[in-house]
């Protein structure tokens, strides 16, 4: 995995995916969300090489989203449960699973995203939370908060006056 | 990158992880989505290697999330323009950037969304499109559709009368 650049590494995406970006770890925290905690079951669910596993697992535990956790004596044995910040990974687990159902349905739409406590069959979408309204199209734009560098916040100035705004009239019909 | 096996790969976050899995492609599609187009500005955004970034907009275009246009003859110049499908993932973003903002905040917090029309922040939050409710918690799972093969579904029906039951008890206080 290459470094980011400090620039990069200042946005929150690039702060998370520093955590979670690599293949395996996403798949790792599905299963996690999806109530899996042993070593052997994570392997069994993703035919993953098992130093591979051991240094995903490692990676997410030193990260603060999996706690290691004794659960057995005799033979020494240990679970990997979900911290607060690794069950605040689940939106983004299902705007995944939205976005692969929705792009790539011919080819798995496999899963769904149920409540269980009544069965129901949950439509995961991405609102503004004050409004309820959807997030699509090219009006909402990430721009910087003032805790970033100027260079940070020159570029996405820059975006929202120009590239941006020529961008969002091409776009609508 | 490892290639996943046939089983991992008929579910729909694989299926979408095999797009845009890889570190690189995610904020290259971050940065499509706050209009950048060209060659230059990728690069100059990324800091990433030329022959790199080549090869991720190739898998891009490709996948089918974004799209090449000519748009100087001499020399020969093209942009990147995201597909209905590259915008798409547009949620996915929101989902990353609200997910590193809460998380990573004193490292980061440099983003916020906006509404370019109004200048209101956004507060991007998953929820079920039908009754608005936000989607935290074990009380979600993922669960096979009819479409599944027998041992995904299986497996994800185990999760949900099994090992997942007993999670939800013991995470509710």
């Amino acid at each position: 995995m290459r470094r980011k650049s400090f620039e990069a590494m200042e946005c929150p995406i690039a702060r998370s995916l520093e955590r979670v970006g690599e293949w395996w770890s996403i798949l790792i925290l599905r299963d996690a969300l999806s109530g899996i905690t042993r070593f052997d079951a994570f392997e069994a669910s993703l035919k993953i090489a098992p130093n591979m596993l051991t240094r995903r697992l490692s990676a997410l535990v030193e990260d603060g989203l999996l706690e290691r956790r004794l659960y057995s004596e005799r033979p020494k044995r240990y679970e990997y449960i979900l911290t607060e910040r690794g069950r605040d990974f689940l939106p983004v687990v299902l705007a995944l699973v939205a976005f692969g159902n929705r792009q790539f349905a011919s080819e798995s739409e496999c899963l769904k995203v149920v409540d269980l406590e009544t069965g129901r069959t949950i439509d995961p979408v991405v609102v503004d939370r004050s409004t309820g309204e959807v997030l699509t199209g090219p009006r909402f734009a990430l721009i910087s908060e003032p805790g970033a560098t100027p260079a940070l916040r020159e570029r996405y100035v820059k975006l929202r006056d120009g590239e941006m705004a020529s961008k969002a009239s091409e776009s609508i019909p």
